[in-house]
């Protein structure tokens, strides 16, 4: 059905219908001028995530659902990279006038799915028209007892990573080759493997994060998200390039086009894994790929040559 | 400068660097994946809206500062009319390129300058590339010891509103037939206090809120607005077209037109008046404009004659 059939107030209403929860720590949801929570003594995380259309993603390359999965799992890996809990997710969409109400539908159906694996509950949003392709902004509320931020690694501390990295460039990269969305992923050949990575990143907590010194989330790249923990903490990075976790799948593929994996690994953005420092005897199934130094950023590679690092990857407005 | 120039990570640290608020509260600001606050016991308010250019806005009739005051000042609005008060702003801006890093300095001391009125603390954001014009997306947290919801005003109530109304709307066709920004407001005419009020609008609180029983701001417009505390309620409301608040100088001004002042006041949108329902005894210096009533929507003209309304005013989509 088209939008201009039920209006802005009519899709608001599917929305809410579709978000009710009866938690009994949300006062009031969706469908009033601000959404109401009960607080307790402690942490309030928030983050902020924009994807614009032609900028994030291309509705030719991704399906509706998937978006929906993807908007709200890269709020999730912010609230989890300062060792948080994601709580309360608000959802605001700028809507072309081309976007059927089943789009959004279809949408909400892929941010509950996401909201469920995480329990978080979608409190409230802004709905308006926008003349301008898609736009989605969301806010996620979250909770933690210790919050773990960028500025405090320490020279010594080992540097870890939960994921397999470059992947998620390299499923971009096979997405656009293809040229078409991708509605299923049965079968997991290496390439969907890859594209899955992309479109639909599933963010994983750490259970036991009292060791960690600091943390941040793969959104930009390695090179860049580590540089933020060196600029913010003061300190250098030293990472060895037969650490960096790459997966079979980006092996395989990039093989087939004579690309360097690293590359993607070390560069490549959006893997939404997470990237801390801790002490080295700290006990945990992460890839260690390197430590914190006094000074000085540095790859060493297999040979031990050691080389200056530059924070590459993806930066917005930078020519 | 140009923003290519010195990139997202350099913008970041500019806004980083005029929003830094020495606040205990404040465990972690701008710069890291969340915001991190101390929370105490109570009730959390959250809110969310985004404007767009072209949508919500026209960078030929506003300026960079009156657009980031009206930013702010449009959130502070939906959390007054929830009872409570405002706290910590979290501000995303998808930006063209055609931007220059001047442009946002000066849309930054727009939102600074209205968070310093309400002691609102800048804590974060998300900035980013747009290949569509400019988009504001912005969530405000707040907090309150009552919350007043829309869905909870009785028959017998009656209805105030705090400020005269349809001075926005009235502001912005005269903006429109200017066909050209307004930067100063001084000499006060009628037409710039009115412009005034479209584009810099000053939200207002309700220091004694305890017997107000229902809450919206007019953002809509009367009769949509009043229309959702009806919806919500599930009650009807009477108002008295001679009670209608309608200034001197929208009167003025559509004198001068031959159009009828109560139309803009009645279905303008952009007021950000608060519009509260409270037993008829309550002592208040907002504007008494009707009652609520079991069922039915209607307005009582001079000659007492008892029309039915719609709610009628701007809804996106709808045609």
């Amino acid at each position: 059905m088209q939008l201009s059939k039920i209006g802005e107030f009519g899709l608001i209403n599917n929305i809410r219908s579709r978000c009710k929860s009866s938690s009994p720590d949300i006062l009031t949801g969706i469908g009033d001028d601000a959404a109401a929570v009960k607080t307790v003594r402690g942490k309030g995380l928030f983050t902020s995530d924009i994807m614009i259309e032609g900028t994030h993603f291309d509705l030719s390359l991704i399906t509706f659902y998937q978006l929906g999965w993807k908007f709200l799992a890269v709020n999730i890996s912010d609230i989890l990279a300062m060792g948080g809990r994601p709580d309360y997710f608000i959802a605001g969409l700028g809507i072309p006038a081309a976007c059927s109400s089943g789009d959004i539908d279809e949408l909400y159906t892929g941010i509950l799915d996401m909201a469920r694996t995480f329990n978080v509950k979608i409190i409230g949003g802004d709905t308006c028209l926008s003349g301008h392709g898609l736009i989605l902004s969301g806010t996620l509320i979250g909770s933690g007892k210790k919050v773990i931020t960028r500025f405090t690694a320490r020279p010594g501390d080992a540097i870890f990573v939960t994921k397999t990295l470059g992947d998620s460039a390299m499923g971009l990269e096979l997405l656009k080759k293809g040229g078409k969305k991708v509605r299923g992923f049965s079968g997991s050949t290496p390439r969907l493997e890859l594209i899955k990575r992309h479109l639909m990143p599933e963010p994983a907590p750490i259970r036991d994060t009292s060791r960690i010194t600091s943390m941040i989330d793969t959104s930009d790249g390695l090179l860049i998200d580590l540089g933020h923990i060196c600029d913010e903490s003061n300190i250098g990075a030293l990472i060895y390039k037969d650490k960096i976790p790459v997966s079979e799948s980006l092996a395989k593929e990039a093989k087939k086009t004579g690309e360097d994996p690293l590359e993607f690994a070390l560069k490549g953005g959006e893997d939404y894994a997470l990237l801390f420092t801790a002490p080295k005897n700290i006990r945990t199934r992460a890839f260690r790929i390197g430590e914190m130094i006094e000074d000085g950023r540095y790859i060493i590679d297999t040979a031990g040559r050691k080389t200056p690092f530059k924070a590459e990857g993806y930066e917005h407005f930078k020519q």
